[in-house]
């Protein structure tokens, strides 16, 4: 493992909830690395430079040196984690730990992460958004819903102990409120919200 | 390991892509199991009973005998191809077929999967989707561009040999058709699915 002497540069916009998987997991795991910002408000991830980079224009990248540039928060964050007890070891807890970030890419973020996107960095109105918004709204708290059920009884996501599920879901769910969810009736996802940030070496969405 | 005297049993539906990437898996890694069919169209995955399986009440479901019950499509082929040759040894090639199988879910799966869903399946028209088909369908083409810029120099999408990967992105793309998708201009994407479909084992998508 050549890991710890490599340098790994993030490519990376602070708000967002998927760089800060990538960061959260760097912090932790105490890999030291190079943040590049992009601008992707004003298109910073459209250029051909970047898209040569991720043909999919979006950010988090994660520049390895010497292999290339690995895209999408999950894999960067299973690839700077292999091996670690972010990783469940047991092979069924390692499936839940993927399960819940499967649910994550699907529920999560694409409603949860999408709404706070453009509600509280894109400032439309509701007027705007319309009927995409009600929508959104809904299956952000059906996932919610799936996440309260499941947390009302249990600690963490996968394994019962702190994963790389638990950053996954934490990433978007703790600033729901940005996109205006309550998160009131979920007493068992704010605290498990709590436990989360209690975990040594965490640090808020936006620190490099 | 015990895996092999142990009988999965796959709580799925025959057409679905999602269920077909673990019924592939399971044919191709020669793994027995007991089908249970779930009538999604009519109300199947949303009784009691199957949301005791799942309370996100989605197929595929996978029972592993002594551990519980495991949702997610990628988390349950990760877990039955957990040491195979259909998940590359090399972490970083490992990242790339995450990497993926992370795009599948969020960019092919929900638009390419759920317009093929709704035309095909709900026998929708144009008029009643509206807007949300025209969206789904940009979408999907998107996605489509993305694999197709990949596929252009390659031959399968992580470390170049056949992989979860060409799994997951598989089952939505070679049905695409059915959803209204014309792969004519995608030739990268046709040869890739030709691969696909002569490897060994490979067995259509409605295949028990």
């Amino acid at each position: 493992m050549t890991k710890g002497v490599m340098m790994y540069r993030l490519y990376d916009y602070l708000p967002s909830g998927n760089g800060y998987k990538a960061r959260l997991v760097l912090k932790q795991l105490r890999i030291d690395y190079q943040l590049v910002e992009v601008d992707i408000i004003n298109g910073g991830s459209r250029t051909p430079e970047f898209l040569a980079k991720n043909p999919n224009g979006r950010i988090p990248v994660l520049e390895v040196p010497g292999k290339g540039f690995l895209p999408e928060s999950h894999a960067i964050v299973s690839y700077l984690a292999d091996g670690s007890e972010l990783i469940p070891a047991d092979a069924f807890e390692r499936a839940c730990m993927w399960q819940w970030m499967c649910f994550e890419q699907y529920h999560v973020e694409p409603n949860i992460g999408t709404v706070r996107f453009w509600v509280h960095f894109l400032r439309k109105t509701r007027a705007e958004l319309g009927e995409k918004l009600i929508e959104k709204k809904k299956s952000g708290y059906a996932a919610l819903d799936v996440l309260e059920e499941t947390l009302r009884d249990r600690e963490y996501l996968a394994g019962n102990r702190y994963s790389l599920a638990d950053i996954s879901l934490f990433a978007y769910t703790h600033v729901a409120h940005e996109g205006g969810f309550d998160l009131q009736p979920y007493p068992g996802v704010r605290a498990w919200c709590d436990r989360v940030a209690s975990q040594p070496d965490w640090v808020p969405i936006t620190a490099r």
